[in-house]
């Protein structure tokens, strides 16, 4: 087991950071769990004029500023992906791609956009074949077949995992760039958009359209896990999670703040929304 | 009539800012009516350090920055306090102390929270014998006996209008100073805290508790009139304005950000709510 910590918070773009200096403000042992670049959005944007305070500033100066107030105020920033967010005995267990979960007494989801919704029968065959990490699950298909659906480049390194496992393994890259050295003997790269995951009670086949390939696991690698599956029993509204106004999700003892409870996606609503958030959920913890 | 805006944003604390910001950032004609001094409450802290990406500024210097950012963006302030906001033709009046009044197709109510709430009969004898503004109606109590009642010290000035007008002026000051001078030879100050207004279909009496003062019109002076006498018609959520999670009130072309739609009372969350409002305004105007 990781630490314990009263709050764990999902998410380093704006939303997530607010969030961190707030809960550190009203004391709480807090942690960020971050992707591997914080805020790529605002590494982009050229200049920022609408952050009151800060006019015409660059977003990677701005990007610069938020990261060492949270480094100023003591706050860690880890670099990994959250598979699932499980409650248990009026916790949370957070796993990761690290061996040992996180956990914490409440949640704060700032997960931003996430471009991607799930694959028809993704939802289904969780846990029953389709799995987001080979780290963790690669041993369960020793001697199978696995095909990784590869929506980033460091699903390469998930794919190598199961190569030394598996007996097959087809690689589905989704992203520009193709792998430049060989993954391994045993993997087929396969040019195609999976259109559904079929099987009986669990996975069989991953349908491509013209074809289906016969397999007994799916590795589904994103930058993150679509948030229905992060935290089971979530409400949506939409494609967004649904929040009352102090950020709440349904489920007690999560949060949610920024671009992931809807518009506008803008910098200034995700921090206003990143503090409510942890400032609600320091009263929730007492 | 005073020039015609797209926006009125009623209020110059960080919600009423960030609103003007972000209104000019959509191209929008718009104008800040703020009272006397900006944010007295960011004046007054010492150091802030929850608002992201400037840690351990104090209030003052992110006041001045906050006002800098306004200027620099083109927006103007005008201090002047707002009497009323009234729907006329799909578009508002906003009266204020000053002759002419102002006209817009949406308002953004950024009010903070506004420390007394109505007395008793104040509501219902508005336009009956109670007034928030002697400059507008003093004429119209010409030889009559007038109460001011004083929350503020800026209230001796209506006070010595009322005097060269009415035939007696019963002067109650709720602050803390003391008039240094004299208001006029027909101006009587009484030390008393009044319970309730009282009369048949106009103002008869200011109820004292232990006395009544008869009197034909009360005018009542504080930094801000009670939001349920500003906006004819705005739900409240007790204290607070209703809003949806677009910072939309339940009139059509109002909406409000900040300390007055509910706590937490936080500098972030003003800030991020007075984007909303201006981009939802922006929205309702298109």
């Amino acid at each position: 087991m990781n630490a314990e910590y009263d709050m764990v918070i999902i998410g380093c773009g704006p939303a997530g950071l607010s969030a961190a200096i707030n809960a550190k403000a009203r004391n709480k042992h807090v942690i960020v769990l971050g992707g591997n670049f914080c805020s790529p959005k605002l590494h982009r944007s050229p200049r920022i004029d609408n952050y009151l305070g800060l006019p015409g500033i660059s977003g990677e100066e701005l990007r610069q500023r938020f990261l060492e107030h949270v480094e100023k105020a003591g706050v860690s920033i880890r670099k990994c992906k959250v598979i699932s967010v499980f409650p248990q005995d009026g916790s949370f267990l957070i796993q990761t791609e690290e061996e040992e979960p996180y956990s914490a007494r409440a949640v704060i989801l700032a997960l931003g956009v996430t471009a991607r919704t799930a694959l028809p029968g993704e939802k289904e065959f969780l846990g029953r074949g389709v799995s987001y990490c080979a780290t963790c699950d690669a041993l369960l298909y020793k001697g199978k077949t696995t095909a990784v659906l590869a929506y980033e480049k460091e699903a390469e390194e998930e794919a190598k995992v199961l190569a030394g496992v598996c007996q097959k393994v087809y690689y589905l890259p989704q992203y520009k760039d193709r792998p430049g050295n060989s993954l391994g003997d045993n993997v087929e790269i396969i040019e195609a958009e999976p259109t559904v995951i079929e099987g009986e009670k669990l996975v069989e086949f991953l349908n491509l359209g013209q074809e289906r390939l016969q397999v007994d696991g799916i590795f589904i690698v994103r930058e993150s896990v679509p948030v229905e599956q992060l935290v089971p029993g979530i409400k949506m509204s939409g494609k967004f999670i649904q929040v009352d106004s102090d950020m709440a999700a349904n489920v007690p003892g999560i949060f949610a703040a920024g671009d992931c409870v809807g518009e506008p996606f803008q910098l200034a609503k995700a921090v206003g929304q990143g503090q409510i958030a942890a400032l609600s959920a320091a009263k929730y913890l007492s």
